[in-house]
């Protein structure tokens, strides 16, 4: 299944897949922006697709949906892969097959698209690939702070600490600041305020599991 | 100068200006959405302006364009501070002053724009607003090496290590894996490869200076 787009300018296409090893011009500076384009499109479907999810829970699911792997994976359905050009070392390696050079090539097709054909064309595409990805998340009902401890508890670790750090301002109207911590598989801290003390700690436990998952991706 | 953007859904624009102190809803799902939005719109006026700035070089000037300090100064030109919905705390605290909140009012109030007139009007009020901001920066003409030296020099830090950690492929085809390191004000190291050990030591001095720069602006 290759990318829904018909290309009016072939040479971005081909640009857009080839590799750095091959010297100048390559595809680095429009995965930067397929990159930012692919993110504010999926940003865009998770916020109409989940209203009531934070802040910080629209962006764990955007780091669901958009990481080297998971670009990887689409850019094999996309056939990208054998359409890359190489230079000759990374070829005999077999750079074809890395998913860091797929998921690349995979951001600079889609600014290639926005070059090519404008940033609905370029929206549209995102759409389509991301659609079923977007409808398969999981509708979290649970908050951050039972999805943390599930996490930790899942992977056989010490439960998080929350600390009140401080608050201030009148008693009708404080500001809480809390952190959350935890001591395993790494030590992870992160502070967050809120008029609501236990809302604060849902967004300092978003965070932490936010990172322990993204570091548990990338291991 | 307020935003020169007529909302058809006032709400919409009120929502953006609305604090977590007061409440829910508030603006962080739509700051999270606008943050993206114009990630994507100033990755755009980088990619045109500068044809031959690097990836990294990219990343490295939109970072000055769009961060907390500089977002609270648009926030303040187009006066969202007075526009603030805050909750009593940090209304009594002055958090109509408060640069995180101002920057995230801004970012929100674009998500506002594009939820109520779509892509291309948020597009333009990006374009408007950043216009000569991206115009003003240095083309850089020197290489990422020499602005890390200066850099360092001008901070009074010791100069930065080189180091090959790899070499691989065939001789007429060689791939370079470099590591630069500086040891002040904090250690920073990053790794880049390349079929051109200088090109990617440039590389790999660009992305420590894109921290130590980072950092600098957050202290």
């Amino acid at each position: 299944m290759p990318l829904n787009y018909r290309f009016r300018d072939p040479a971005l296409a081909a640009l857009a897949l080839t590799h750095r090893s091959v010297g100048k011009p390559n595809n680095e500076r429009m995965e930067f922006l397929g990159d930012a384009l692919l993110g504010a499109f999926v940003a865009e479907m998770l916020y109409e697709a989940h209203p009531k999810a934070s802040e910080g829970e629209l962006s764990r699911l955007r780091a669901q949906l958009v990481n080297g792997q998971a670009l990887a994976e689409i850019a094999r359905k996309l056939e990208l892969g054998n359409a890359l050009t190489l230079g000759p070392g990374e070829l005999k390696s077999g750079g074809f097959r890395r998913d860091s050079i797929l998921a690349d090539a995979f951001e600079a097709s889609l600014a290639a698209v926005f070059l090519d054909g404008g940033l609905e064309a370029c929206r549209q595409v995102v759409r389509e690939l991301f659609g079923e990805r977007v409808g398969a998340l999981p509708r979290s009902s649970k908050d951050a702070k039972t999805r943390l401890q599930e996490w930790l508890q899942g992977h056989g670790h010490a439960l998080p600490q929350y600390e009140l750090i401080d608050s201030h301002g009148e008693d009708h109207a404080k500001t809480f600041d809390v952190r959350c911590t935890v001591s395993e598989p790494q030590v992870h801290s992160a502070e967050a305020s809120g008029s609501n003390r236990r809302q604060a700690e849902q967004d300092a436990a978003e965070i932490v599991l936010a990172r322990l998952t993204a570091q548990a991706r990338n291991t």
